[in-house]
């Protein structure tokens, strides 16, 4: 047998290393997800009819699932090259802390102003939008990691930029206002008095401090109303998964390096984009019978469309406005409680992520916010980054899974997606610092009363 | 001719690359830094002297001006590995932008928690503690950089860690505090009424905001007061600029790797540490005859220490507690106009700094606070990375020097520091972006009335 490599504590592939193409897993599903919908006619909508809402070639590549590789241009891989490749790093420091036998590696997607994995679809958002020569983008943000990132796209392509940020968030993190104005966004709370959607939300919920789903509904009202504007989306839809891929791929070039092969893939699971992206190559292999892995995806207790909701078509906003998809969700009128991992906070899953859930290539667990944060405290004073909570979901079950690994003996190889800091997210750590933090899970009832709502589809 | 080799975005080193050892430059300057005095004697302070306030073997390093090499342990390598090496980046965006022929390169130090390049001492001084055996250290933070830098360190190796925060960093940066507790640390605003020395400035100047001069003399305080307890510093003192010099080795063997050769080299300058630590491989070139650079030191037209300073003796703190320093200042009574480059409102210079300064090594140049986030919001947009606003000031002479060689046509290689991350800045940042940041100066009359309390010594 030979000599294993000595593994670095940061594996940084080289420029040469990098992808230069992402990586569709919807072309090796032998099952693909169910078609979206168009919501006035319940039929699988088509390019031009999303050609009103999206760019041109993201609605391509929404509906593409055939085609196995769509190469990156080379001006997204040349802005990739300024914060990427993200380090795939070995814990070294957790695992002796936890003196367990497993080998724990994260993929930190932190070291960039976004703070987090966002920017690797902005910036392919926002590229697309101006080669089609749109003026500005309009979107969401919930935890403001998305709206953060593309104002960072937008500013370097020179596109108009128009963040409807939802409520919570925009309260709990004033500075990420701030940031985004630095890059010329424009920034609006959410739900806002500035559309009809808007408007409707606040007369039914008055008190209500937002969600996604409203969000989305006021940015795509805001792009179609607006001569040579778009909407885009940090998460949910197949585009922002494929563009996600990234992640993944660099991952497994990294392990490739190195003869690693993983045993457990975990990610943290909000829409799905940021695990989808990171498993996508992995899920390949299994569905190519090349490889097998055990692939986790955590949500919050708070929010937990795969473990507790129903795979049915649901609306992707709360105005219903958008296509429909075939999801997990919890409906699409359910609003989570106002929990501090703003970016998990949707009611819906990836179709994609979704369809490989259904067909038990990936597992689900839900883990409770108090216990989310003991574990990214724990993670700050052993390994030095101070993850973002909706990270540290992952943080908190590769941990446990190094736990027992700790208890059976075995020498797993477990692999997180460690998606961003949390700099910005001190009034989270602050109420955690303070035990002032709640545990709010939904009842049975209260999920019965939102799934009561979900649309009638076949 | 051989072909230039293509230079990557990002030149990462390899583990097997990384400093072995610091580089002491006082063991190559033929007039070495006057010696630091006893505040009770006025005579050369000596190790034994100094153990009250500091751990032993960094009073050590503090007084050793002739061991050129000194050996990093490999506890604080091994933590190295962990945040470290940082990247050396070519700033191919900025220069296109700019439109200039010069080319651009920045050691990037804020990819950790601490946001800055403070960690690279913090992690040695908290290590030299622990081995000593003891309890804890207290220390003084500014812009809260090294503050943070220091409960991560202390986190590590499990030490108390008891922060004395300059009292308009502690307002304008809330966040910062959340973090240190995340850490474990007790954050204290200063000026206190917890030590002597702070009860004594709030009643000789009762609305003050604070100064680092100040905070320095309270922490001096509490460490001495108290069993089991030093005092540590973020910057300044030699030590410090002994770690740092891990940011210069990096830089030079990073650019050898790559066969280039800098011309100019830019660093902000506060205490001078990160400058020096930066310049420290290339002035020990050019105290050997090997090579020539020109080096610039920028401070803040409000806190112009060696611009409109003078080189003589002085204390480095405002309660006269500490050893007296031969270093450009001006003067220990000096209270800088409340900018938002925290971190560099000291009234005194590095004495290694200041003596290379003196004998012609370095120049200096100070720029005024909106044309620093003017560059910084420039640099942000091009470069995508949010810098603080004290690395800011690297930025503005670098664009400025680059924008030099647009005009004449040189191709100079400009390297410059970029020490940290802004994103604990961002009230500094909507002041900015409100249009409301001032510039203030000190007035000739205001520095001659500081310089007229300065210490008779010789």
């Amino acid at each position: 047998m030979l000599e294993e490599k000595k593994i670095p504590y940061k594996i940084y592939l080289e420029e040469d290393e990098m992808p230069t193409s992402w990586y569709n897993v919807r072309a090796d599903m032998k099952n693909k997800p169910a078609p979206i919908l168009n919501p006035a006619t319940l039929k699988p909508i088509t390019v031009e009819e999303l050609e009103p809402i999206f760019c041109r070639e993201l609605a391509q590549q929404e509906l593409d699932d055939t085609t196995p590789y769509i190469e990156i241009p080379q001006e997204i891989r040349d802005f990739y090259k300024m914060y990427r490749p993200a380090p795939l790093v070995r814990a070294y420091c957790l695992e002796k802390a936890l003196g367990t036998p497993a080998k724990i590696y994260y993929k930190f997607e932190g070291n960039n102003t976004s703070g987090s994995h966002k920017l690797n679809s902005a910036i392919a958002q926002a590229y697309y939008a101006k080669k089609q020569g749109l003026k500005g983008v309009t979107t969401e943000t919930g935890a403001g990691q998305w709206g953060t990132a593309l104002s960072m796209a937008c500013s370097y392509f020179d596109l108009d930029c128009n963040v409807y940020m939802v409520k919570v968030s925009y309260e709990q993190k004033p500075f990420r206002r701030e940031v985004m104005r630095t890059y010329g966004a424009n920034v609006t709370p959410s739900p806002s008095n500035t559309t009809h959607v808007g408007r409707k939300i606040l007369e039914e919920f008055p008190g209500t401090t937002g969600s996604l789903g409203c969000a989305i509904s006021e940015a795509v009202e805001a792009a179609t109303t607006k001569e040579g504007y778009r909407y885009v989306l940090g998460s949910v839809l197949s585009q922002v998964l494929l563009h996600q891929t990234v992640i993944g791929l660099e991952t497994k070039t990294a392990l490739d390096k190195y003869d690693i092969k993983a045993d457990i893939i975990i990610g943290c699971a909000g829409g799905g984009s940021n695990l989808g992206g990171l498993i996508s190559p992995f899920v390949g292999e299994i569905l190519r019978g090349e490889a097998d892995y055990r692939i986790i995806a955590v949500e919050p207790a708070s929010c937990p469309s795969l473990t507790r909701g129903k795979y049915v078509y649901d609306f992707c906003d709360t105005g219903k406005v958008c296509p429909l998809a075939k999801m997990y969700t919890l409906g699409s009128g359910f609003i989570p409680s106002a929990n501090h991992a703003g970016g998990l906070r949707y009611h819906g899953m990836s179709s994609i992520v979704s369809q490989l859930y259904e067909e038990g290539y990936i597992e689900a667990v839900s883990v409770e916010q108090t216990s989310v944060f003991e574990a990214a405290q724990q993670f700050a004073r052993i390994e030095g980054i101070l993850p973002a909570p909706e990270s540290s979901h992952a943080i908190k079950v590769a941990i446990d899974e190094a736990m027992k690994c700790k208890e059976t003996g075995e020498e797993k190889t477990i692999v997180f997606g460690l998606t961003g800091t949390g700099y910005f997210d001190m009034v989270a750590y602050q109420r955690y610092n303070d035990g002032e933090m709640s545990d709010y899970i939904p009842t049975d009832d209260e999920l019965e009363a939102s799934f009561a709502k979900l649309p009638k589809v076949e």
